[in-house]
Parts: structure tokens; sequence; C-alpha cells
């Protein structure tokens, strides 16, 4: 058991070490050179040119303005000073409400924090029950402070019961204020948005195959006659996920043709040589820019083979279109009603948008769907409850002996004492790291096994599923000792009844251990997402070893986007432990407030200045998050009822089991009110948007705008390869083929982003030219813009931050 | 414990008793006098006329051929003779389909019955092992066919678990069949019927107020704006319930009024007068035709200013609308979608026909609706588990003290030995018989407060809450003694795997239980029913005391319909059992299938011969049918899972563990696959059938024809009104206000049985003019009309067996 002492030493080193991350970052990013990696969202919304063209040769890498340094936590205020509607035409609505989780989580727990504190502590301590007990139970500082210090039968957890009614309306009301300003601001985005694909586009899965005819021709004719005074366009669907293997097979090769040429360009003296076996380890040694040319010559046959047959082979349409409508009127009705007598058939929902839809999965069967959800399912149960099996069976496997018998020459290294038994200490622990540095992958994995059709709905999915991980290996793992398993096991052999009681007798003696979770996975964690060192390394790296042109920059540099499967199930688990310790050990809540403030800026920083949203969802993730808080607010009930009942409170049960009916109806309610605003698309909004566009664009040629939004990413690849194949020829050196790391991930959406005809960004252009960067101060280093207090003179421009792409590129390092 | 002798008599008792009522309900039915109590479905559909005219005056009322008495069980193959086809136009698609579930249950269990008898008879009874045990246990002789008899950990029990496996898959497949059966039957019921109101009608509730406008100002302008195409018009729905009420008490009076002048018709020596204080005991006495006749006058001219009220005052339109669209297509668009920004306005639901809408529960405000469900589903659980406690109460008051303190005249009576013992061992129990009598009456008043809007949703709304009720207090509380209350005290402190150990263990023990329970309940329940003693009492005794016209007469005879909400729950319990004890004790299987064949013919005769559905759900019931059979088989899963741990076969719990996932998965696949087909209607089906109408009768006036198809019944009782006075001056004695008795339900859907205007109703009218009576034969009685070998003569009619009300009606007792 920690005393406050040893909680103060690991905050003292946690608050150490995310300080020594956050300056790392002050530092780090004013070098010009880490400036794609610090601020690519502003390269590619083309706000901010290349950094680059400095006078003298050093200054190009290094800052070497000296005062640039000394304000070097000036990130923080100036990710505060834009508005949320500059944060929505910025960085789009997924990202402006996912910071206001965090707002939330502060609305939450900041009057909690406040009334806990004031109330409970004195309440507690005054108790002091443990120090009788001392003998039997070893008691730490931490537990005076908590509910554990009470008295059974006191009359004083009155105040802890009334605690956790106030506590819970007050959760509620601020998740009810929350939920329908999130749902209006969904619902005045879409209402303002200006016209896109999706608004008048259905995705029709499970086309019936009629012998005889196309899958077009079906379509159509099931459209015209269902749907006639509606119905525009198809497009139909291609199988090219054979074709995206091939695509993919050939950057990576083109990688390693960039390289070596690279290589050689600097090297001249040498050629570089590969040997054509296994992974380049054996076999026959040749020439690599001979050899890769060859392959992608090769590559290129196959590929070009494999694009006819697409086009030509009606093998290669599946059964699934995007259907057009001529009103968003019409594309509502479709994508609400019930198509055909065969509820299995003609399934219609709203189109993802485009750059969201995940085309691999359009392949497959429908019926297959179920089953793979069954599958999927069953593996989650399994992958929550039974993950240390497979985990202690490579630890077995992984030990000195295994390592030596699979690597002899190492032998040497091994048999030293000092790194044996780091090794012996090290090894055991590395699988389960191993594992959960995977996990996200895995679960991503599983979901689009799953057959999601959408990038937001895989990441949701894939989100809810970290969520169940967490909450039985994290928050019950921790507090019921035992792996998971074990815990089901005894979970089982329980009565229903005892289940809170024994999870809620211990709740109060882990809390020593989830305040030190917080400080080292909330405080640190977070201030080292702010560094980037993976993507500001992998930049590096490609730089170094692959950028040719400016374009291959552009294309290395890796914004990200906010992780949602990882960040939201994080998240509620901060939401958990803070409801479910507000009445139990209040002294936890100032750790989890710090969490919310810091993980707030960081990811206000990092959205504005770094995060490129791939998709934009109109925060279709929140009814999962609300319900998740619901959740946690139930499960924290349910807790202190079980603990309650061991302190012999046993007239308290009544009182509290009001509690959960109360909290169940609100979130029904809730359900009722808001979550249609998330799936469904009103036809009152659609016919306003209909009769605006009608009256404003009389001539407009929708069928022209809509021919080819949805697009298979194929037909655009054909195109770029046209213009790949005739800029060869003309330059050599030119690649428009871009190199990239080998993902999992479906062949099309990256390239949506820079083709022209991609649906427009959320991006302002003021009208009025930016006066941003001061140009009588030429000579100085100009590089924090917002700094700068220029601003305050241009109240009539409104988006003050925005650079406007089409005025010339600055040269601010003149 | 019950010996197999014991079992005999009870089946000898419950045999005798059943044939006593077969018996007496054949020779009650073929008297002339009952005519309209066995066989009033004819009369309603008009296919017969009134049997009272037969030439002789006993013959009016006795039915004097000796030779129909000895064909007394001919109803049974009469009842068998109809095709489905023919009970759909002749009852409707709900009866049609309730029969089947009996068929269902016959189809299910008939091989069961004779693969477990065969199998697991001689499996158990060879086992043996309850012989050596007697001393311990007492044994019953049904024990030794059960899987009681089987030694712990014996390899026997793989034919248990093999014939559970085989039990489940057969048992899912004939769900699966019906389940697609019954689909394609309601989707091909739907597509040929007529033109009805409410294919082109859909009830918009919480229409917003807007202030300055009226709801019907609210209502055009939305649904011109929104659904400019389709809709048509609107009906506003008035709030009568109030003026319905006072109608229900005219017509109280007025009942009082009839009993009275016939009474001074037959006795004109002596007018008949009453008290006029509470209940008529007390108060001066007055002449009771001039009492009654004076109160309808003052209830009148209540009456007609209530009527001008509802109709002037805005006040009394409701936020409701039935709104009607120019097609079916568009119908079933804004049905199915969503209409508003605010989810929790402008509520678009297909409109219940109009003789199933329930008018009161439409005047229920929206928002109340959520609180008053969250109030009904505690209650329901409080009744489910502490339904005892009251009963109890009452029970400790109704003891003879009570009695003889409110009756003190009766203690003379009961002071007698005989008649206190009897009543000493009676009046206890006589609580608890009237609450379950009236339990189903409780249920139902409990849905309506729910504030369902449709006769069929509140009936398989309180069929649900009875069954919940039956499998905790009839099942699961036969099995574990006490009171359910107990039960769930017990299972609250028990883990989740010994619940179904406990009662899994005590299940085979029940089964003697069990069978007594469905040889009372079921056989000689079921020949109760075709009895229809009570009708039968209150028809003669109507008939007595209140008919003076021919209308009054039919109005007098009650066909009642079948009773879904307490038919299905038993019907699921029948289910239960027969899936329970299929593999623990095989011996109960053949009594449930005397069950299902003895119930199928009965109500088979019933459907045809008596019931009147008052609304047509074209089957909607069947999804709950279908899960809760689902939900049988999981249960009986589940405690084979349990009965097995405790006989020590371990090793066979994972082999179980797959059938309920199976199982469930299954259920899930069927609800994607049918149940879309019985909540939602598919525009292929509304576009085909809007084409096809529009090719045939291109000059349809529909606003015409939906005029007044959801006109609020309490205009129709204004007309009807309007020509009762008019009546009244001419002729005094015609009445046309029905007596009835006095109801809770609606004041409306019986008048609409009615009213002309009416839809049409599913009866056939066959071009050829029927021949069943045999007019050369005129002097015999000929009564059974299916019983004619005549039939045979003229295959080319199709509907064999129905009459035509066109032709003048037949005299077939002179």
């Amino acid at each position: 058991m920690a005393t406050l002492e040893d909680i103060g030493v690991s905050a003292f080193i946690n608050i150490l070490t995310a300080f020594t991350f956050l300056l790392a970052f002050a530092i780090l990013r004013i070098q010009p050179i880490n400036d794609r990696v610090y601020f690519p969202k502003w390269y590619i919304n083309g706000e901010r040119a290349s950094p680059r063209r400095s006078r003298n040769f050093v200054g190009k890498f290094v800052n070497l303005n000296v005062m640039t340094y000394f304000t070097f936590l000036n990130w923080m205020p100036q990710a505060m000073r834009r508005s949320e509607a500059e944060i929505i035409s910025h960085a789009g609505v997924d990202s402006a409400v996912f910071l206001r989780i965090y707002t939330l989580g502060l609305k939450i727990f900041v009057p909690m924090t406040v009334l806990a504190l004031l109330i409970l502590i004195p309440v507690n301590v005054s108790s002091g029950t443990l120090f009788f007990l001392k003998k039997e139970l070893v008691v730490s500082d931490i537990d005076k402070l908590s509910i554990s210090n009470v008295r059974p039968e006191s009359i004083r957890f009155f105040f802890h019961i009334g605690l956790q009614y106030l506590f819970t309306i007050w959760t509620c009301y601020m998740l009810y204020k929350e939920y329908d300003y999130v749902a209006s601001m969904r619902m005045h985005f879409l209402a303002s948005q200006p016209r896109r694909a999706e608004q008048f586009t259905v995705l029709v899965r499970s086309v019936p195959h009629v012998p005889g005819h196309s899958v077009s021709d079906t379509v159509d004719h099931f459209f015209q006659t269902n749907h006639p005074n509606h119905y525009l366009c198809h497009q139909a669907v291609y199988n090219a996920n054979k074709y995206a293997k091939l695509v993919r097979r050939r950057d990576r090769l083109q990688n390693w043709l960039d390289y070596n040429q690279l290589k050689f360009e600097r090297h001249p003296e040498k050629r570089p040589t590969r040997k054509i076996g296994f992974l380049g380890l054996c076999g026959e040694r040749v020439d690599s820019i001979e050899y890769y040319k060859q392959q992608i010559k090769h590559l290129d046959k196959i590929l070009i083979s494999e694009r006819q047959k697409i086009v030509k082979d009606s093998k290669y349409i599946l059964p699934v279109a995007f259907v057009s409508f001529n009103s968003r009127w019409g594309a509502a009705v479709c994508a609400q009603t019930q198509q055909s007598k065969n509820p299995t058939l003609w399934l219609t929902n709203w189109a993802p948008e485009p750059r969201d839809v995940f085309w691999r999965n359009l392949a497959i069967p429908f019926v297959s769907l179920s089953i793979r959800k069954l599958i999927i399912s069953l593996s989650v149960f399994a992958l929550v409850f039974f993950y240390m099996i497979p985990i202690a069976f490579v630890q077995s496997l992984a030990n000195l002996e295994g390592l030596e018998r699979v690597a002899p020459f190492l032998r040497s290294v091994i048999e030293l004492k000092f790194i044996k038994s780091f090794l012996q200490g090290f090894l055991p622990g590395l699988a389960l790291k191993i594992f959960l540095y995977i996990l996200p992958t895995v679960l991503m994995i599983m979901s689009k096994i799953e057959g999601h059709i959408a990038f937001s709905t895989l990441e949701r999915k894939a989100a809810s599923k970290y969520y169940y991980f967490m909450l039985v290996n994290v928050f019950l793992g921790s507090i019921v000792t035992g792996t998971a398993f074990e815990q089901l096991h005894s979970f089982l052999h329980q009565s229903a009844t005892d289940i809170p009681r024994t999870i809620g007798v211990s709740i109060p003696m882990k809390a020593t251990f989830f305040i030190t979770y917080i400080m080292v996975d909330g405080w640190a964690g977070i201030a080292s997402e702010i560094l980037r060192l993976k993507p500001l390394v992998i930049f590096h790296l490609k730089n170094m070893f692959l950028v040719k042109t400016e374009r291959d920059r552009e294309n290395a540099m890796n914004p990200g986007s906010v992780d949602f499967p990882e960040t939201l199930p994080s998240l509620q688990l901060y939401f958990l432990l803070g409801l479910v310790y507000a009445v139990v050990t209040p002294i936890l809540l100032p750790f989890i407030l710090v969490f919310f403030a810091l993980a707030y800026l960081v990811y206000r920083h990092q959205i504005i200045n770094v995060y490129h949203q791939q998709y934009e969802s109109v925060a279709a993730f929140w009814p999962h998050v609300h319900s998740r808080i619901i959740a946690s607010l139930l499960i924290s009930q349910l807790l202190l009822m079980g603990l309650l009942s061991t302190k012999k409170a046993a007239n308290s049960t009544p009182l509290l089991v009001v509690l959960p009916i109360l909290t169940l109806s609100f979130h029904k309610y809730c359900k009722n009110r808001f979550e249609p605003a998330f799936r469904k698309y009103p036809l009152e909004e659609a016919m306003a948007k209909d009769i605006l566009e009608r009256t404003t664009e009389p001539g407009l040629n929708l069928k022209a705008y809509l021919a080819d939004a949805y697009l298979h990413p194929i037909y655009r690849s054909f195109e770029e390869e046209e213009v790949l194949v005739q800029v060869r020829v003309d330059k050599h050196q030119t690649q428009t083929v871009s190199p990239s790391t080998s993902e999992i991930s479906s062949p099309s959406p990256p390239r949506y982003v820079h083709h022209p005809s991609s649906p427009p960004r959320y991006v302002y252009h003021p009208p009025s030219p930016p006066h941003y960067v001061d140009h009588s101060s030429s000579s100085q280093y100009v590089y924090d813009h917002f700094s700068q207090p220029q601003y305050v003179d241009h109240p009539s421009s409104p988006p003050q931050y925005v650079y406007d792409p089409s005025s010339p590129p600055h040269d601010v390092y003149h």
C-alpha cells in the first residue's frame, strides 16, 4: 500500500517526465527542419509554404532566432485562441466534438471535485475507523481519506448516498445539455453544408442477380420503377481488391527503386546491388536499380491486364451500387425505407462520403456478413477474457535457450552476465508489451473482417472493442486480482448480488494504483503524444532515403488523425474512474482533472496544427460516448451499492436501487430524443435544402455533378497511370506514384485527398487578403504567426487565423 | 410423488370431464334456441337467417329431430373440412395463423415424441439407478422413465445430448419454415387485399403547436411542404373521451328502460318501480319507466351540448392526425421516414385499420408516454414477483368474522357447522381465485395505460405481460418451491451457474405435476372453451330481459374473438413444457400432443362458427410467438446444462454451450430475414399496387374514398343520433342505440362493424348461387349444412361452405 509520500514521489517523477516531453516538443517544433512534422495541417490546407527558403544554409535546418526559445510554452495560449466555429471550419466537426468530450469531462468533474473534497474528506477523515483496524489490514494514508475510514453502520453514509444522487443528477444534466448541443451542431452543420455527393446518394447492397441482365440494368430498372420521380443515376462498384494489392506491391518496389537511385546519385562510384532470394538475404547478387526497374515493368504488364479484366469482365461488377437521386428528399426516402419484399435484398443505407468508403469490404457477399459478425463477437469475447493464454504460451517459448537456438551467433553476447540477467527479466514481459502494442491494430483488423463499409464505422467498432478490453482487463482486472479468465470463472460462480460486493469492497484499496495509472498513462502519455516521436523519426528517415521531389516530401509528411479507436476508450476509462471514485476516494478526482485539462490543451494544439482527418462523420461517435458515460454511471452506482452493503448500511440499498432505474430511463429518453439525429436524415431538412437549391441554382446539372463522385478509385488510378506513363516518356525522374509505407488500409482514400474533383474541404477562403505576416520586419524570423499582436487590428475579417491559399506563398524566411 | 396409477386416475377424471363438456356442447349446439350462441359468426356474416321460423312452437326452441343427436361428434370432421384459404376469407389471417401455431406444435412434437419415446425410454429404464436409491429419495414410477434414472457420469447422457441437438435443429427448422410461410402469407394477403384506407394513411402524433394556427393548418402546411407530390388530405382527431363516457352511461340507462318496459308489457297489471338512492337500494320509490326516460332526456341534453363543444372548441382537437396520401408509395414513405429535425415531433406510423384504433389513447400527450411506460414496466415487475403480498393481505381480512360484520343477516347461515367449515376452507383461496380470474383484465388495463393506440397492439402487449407472469409463477413457481418473491431473492443470491442447476435438478421431479396440469388446464380447459357456458347464460338472460327487436337480439349475441392475451401465453407455456421435458421426461410429450390436437380442433370449430375478430392485424403477433418459442428452446438448453452438471457429466458442458449460441444466432438471422415483413411495408409492393390500381381504375376519386375512413367515431354517433331522433318521432319502440354490457373498451369499434361505409370484410361472394340447402327435402330439419353429402356434386363453385348474403335468407326451418 502506497503512502501519501509514495504518491508524491510518483507524481514528481511523472510531472518531470511530462515536463521533459513538453520541453523537447517546445524546442523541436521551432526548428524549420521539423516544420512538416509539427505543422503538417498547414501544408495540407495549403496555408503554409515550405520553410526551407531561408537565406543561409544553417537557417534552413536549425532555428537561429534565440528569442523564440524563451517563449517555448506559447503554444498553449495559441491553442486556446481559436473559437469552436473556427475549429470546425479548420478541422471538421469530428475534431471539434472530440475536444468537447474533454470540456465535458471538466464540466462534470470540476464541481464534483470541489463538492467531494469539501464534504467527503472531512466526513471520512473524522470517522477514523482505520486507526483501530490497523493491525488487521495494511492501510495506506489514502485510505484514511476514503470511505473505508467510515465506521460500518454509520449514519455518515448518507453523505455519500446524497452525493451520489447529486453527482448522478449533475452528470445526467451535463450529458443532456451536451447531447443536445452536439445534436444541434450536427444538424446545423449538415444544414449549412454545401452540396455534397453523399446527400444525394444511397448505397444499395444485395442487388439480386437477374439472369440475362447485368447488375446495372437490374439497378436501373428497379429504381426507375420504384422511385420514378427521384431516381437519377447509379454507379457500379468493381471488385478491385486484387488490383489494389498489385498497386501496393508496385508502390513498394517503386520505393526501393527510388531509394537505390538516390543512393547511387549520392555515391556514383558504387552501383547498389542486392540478392534476389528470400528477403534479399540469399541468392544471386544483381544490380538493384536494374532489378527493381525490371520488376516494376513486369508488374505494370500484370496491372494493365488486370485493369482490362476489371473493365470488361462482368464478374468483377459487385452486386452493390451507389444510387443517386435528383433530390436530397428522394435519397432520404430511399435510405430510410425498405425496398423489397425480401428484406435481405435491395438493402439501402446512406452512402458514406467518398473519402470514408472502405472499398474492400463492399465485395463481401451479404450472406456471409452475419456469420462474420458472430465469429468476430466470439473472438472478441475470447480475446477479452482469454488473451493471457497465448501470451503465456509465447512467453514459455521466448526464453534464453530458445533465443540461443534460433540465433547461435548471439550466444557470446547473451552469455555475458549483465545482459543475461537483463534479458531474463525483460523477455517474458516482451510478449505482453508487443501484444498490447499491436492490440488496436488487431481490433481494427477484426472490425474490417466484420465487414463494415466505412472508415468511420470501422473506427467506432474498433473503439468499442477496445473499450470492452479496457473495462475488463484494466478496470476490473486491476481491482480484482487474477486474469480476466479467472474473474469470469469466479463471477459465473458468484451470485448476482455478490459480484458488485466483491468488486465494491476492493475499490477503495485500489485508489493509489489508479492514481499512479492516471499519472503514467494520462499525464506522461498525453505529453508524449504532442512530441510525435514516431512520425518525427519516420519523416526524417524518409527525407533522407526516399525524398527527391517536393511532392515526395509532401507524401512523406504523415499528419495522422485523431486516433479514435484508442483515444475514445481510454477517455471513457477516465470518466469511469472519476465517477466510481467520486464518492469512494474523492482525492483521485484532482488527478483526473489535470488529465482532462492537459489532454484538452494538447489535442487542441494537435488538431489545429497536426492532424488531418481522413473523413468527416459529423460527430457520429457521440451516441457511443454518451452511452458509455451512462454505463460508467451505472457501474459506479452498482459498485457503491455493493460497497455499502458490506458496510452493513443495508437500509441504503432501497435508496440506491432507485438510481440505476432513473439513470436507465434517462438514457432511454436521450436515445429517443437525440439519437435519430445521428442515424437518420429528416425529410423536413432535406426538403428545405432542396427548395433552397432549386431557387438559387435553377439550371444546375446534378447528373454531371454526381457522375464520378462515387467512381471506384480504380478509375482514378487508371487516369493517374495514363498520366504517369506520359510523364515517364518526357522526363525520367518525375514520379507520380507516391512512395508510402505498406499499409493494411484500402488502396483508395489517400488518393482522394489530393484529387481535384474530391468534394470541397472545410477550409475558409476569407475574402480579404490576410495580413498575418509582417512584411515590414522582413529580416526578422517570423515563425509564430499567432503571437503577433497584429490580429487585433483586423477584427472585420471573420476567420482570422487561416491563410488564403489563393494568394502567392509567403516567403517567411527571407 | 404420484405413481403411474395416480396419473392414470387423474387422466381418467380429466378425460371424463372433457368428454362431459363435449357431450353437453354437442347437445346444446343443435338446439335452435342456442343457435346464436354457437353459430354467431354465420349471423354476423349474414350467412344464416334466424333459426326461429320453424313450423311448430316447440321446434323453435328444442331440436326435435332425433337423428341429429346420434351424430353429435360430427363437428370435428366439419371443422377439418375447410382449407386454409377458406378460413382466411371467412375469419381473417389472424385466425388462420393462430391455428397454425397448433399445427406447428404438432409438427414439432410428433416426431420428437416418437424419437424420444423410442430412444430415451429404453435408455432411461435400463439404467435403473433409482432402484438402488429408493431408500433415500421418494421415487415415483414416472421418474424411472426419466433422466433421473441414469447413473451419474454415465456415457448414456450422450443420447440425451444428441437428442437435444437433434430436437433443437428440428425445432429451428420448423420455426424457420413456419416463419417463412407466415411472412409470405402476410405479404400475399396484403398484396391481394382490395383498396383499404389504412394503405394510404399514416398516423401522425406530436403535431407541434404553432401559435396562431390550428392543428389542421399546421398539418396541412407541413405535409404540403414536405410531401408535395403525395399528400392528399388529413383528418383531425377530437378528444371525445368524455362524450364517449356519457354515451356509455346513456346506453346503460337505455338498457334499464328497455328492461322495465319489457317487464311492464309482460305484466301490465304492475308498473315497475325503483328507489332513486344509491344503487337503487335506498331513497324515494319512483316509477322506473318514467325515471329512466327522464334521466335519458337529461343526458341527451348534456350530450348535445358536449357534442357542440367538441365540434366548435379548438381545444378538443388533439395534436394528432390521420394523414392520407394519394398513393400507397407516398404513405409507405411517410410512415418509414423521420419527418422533423426534432425526433419527438411529427412522429409518423402506419395507421391501424379503422376498426383497430383505440381512440381513447390518442389523447395521451406524447411526453407522458415514456413515463407511463416506465411506471407500467415497474408495475408489471412488481405484479409478477410480489403479487402474493396484497392477496395475503386480503386473505387476512376476508375471514368469517369479517364477513359476519359486513353482512350480519348471514350470521345464522354461516354458523351452521357444515357451511362454516366449507367457507373456512374456501374463503382464503377465494382472493387468489378472484385475482387469477381478473388478472388478464388487469394486464389489459395496464397495457391501455401504457398508451398503445391499436387494439391489436394492446392485446399483444397484454399477452407478453401474461407470458412473464406464467413463466415466473406457473413454470418456475411450480419447479422451485416458494413464492416468486422468494425465488427472486434466492436467485439474486445464487451464482449465474447455480440457477440453472437448482432449477434443472428439480425438473424431473415435477414432471407428474405438469402432466396433471396439462390434463386439467389443457384438456378439460379446452373442452370447456367450446361449451361457451358464460356467453350461453348471458345470451339467454339478455334474451329474457332486454331483447325486443331482431336488432337487439343481434346485439345480445356476443361472438367473442380469439382471446390472444390469454391463449397465446398459455400456448407458449405448452411449448416450453414440451421442449424442456422432451429430453428429461419424454413421457410428458404425448399429453402435450393430445392438448395440441384437441385445441386445434376446438379452435378451428370456434373460428369457423363462433368468433368474430374485431380487427385484422395480418398475423402481426407471429414474431412474438416465434421469439417465445426460441426463448423456450434456450431455457430448455440451459436447464439441461444445469441438470447434467449435477449428474457429474461435466464434459458435456462445452458440448451444450454451443447450442444456445447457435440458437441465438438463428434467432437473429430470422429477425433480420423475416421481421421487416411484419413491421414495414416495402416500397416495391406499394408501387406495384399503385401502378395496378392506376391502370385498372384511372378515374378513381381517392379523396372521396378516404374522406371519412378515419372519421372520429363521434361523427358517426352524431349521424346515428340524428337518425335516432328522427326514428323516435315516427315510432316509439324502435331503438337504434344498442344495449350493451358496460365495458371498459372504447366507445367506437363495435359501431364500425355495422356501418355500411366500413371497409369490406373478408367475405367471399361466390358468383354461382349456393346450393347447400336442399329445398326439395324442405320438411326435413336441415341444420348441419356441412354434413350434407350434396357438396360433392358441385365441385365447380370454389368456396363451397360459404353462404351468399346477397341471396334472400333461406328459410331452413320451414
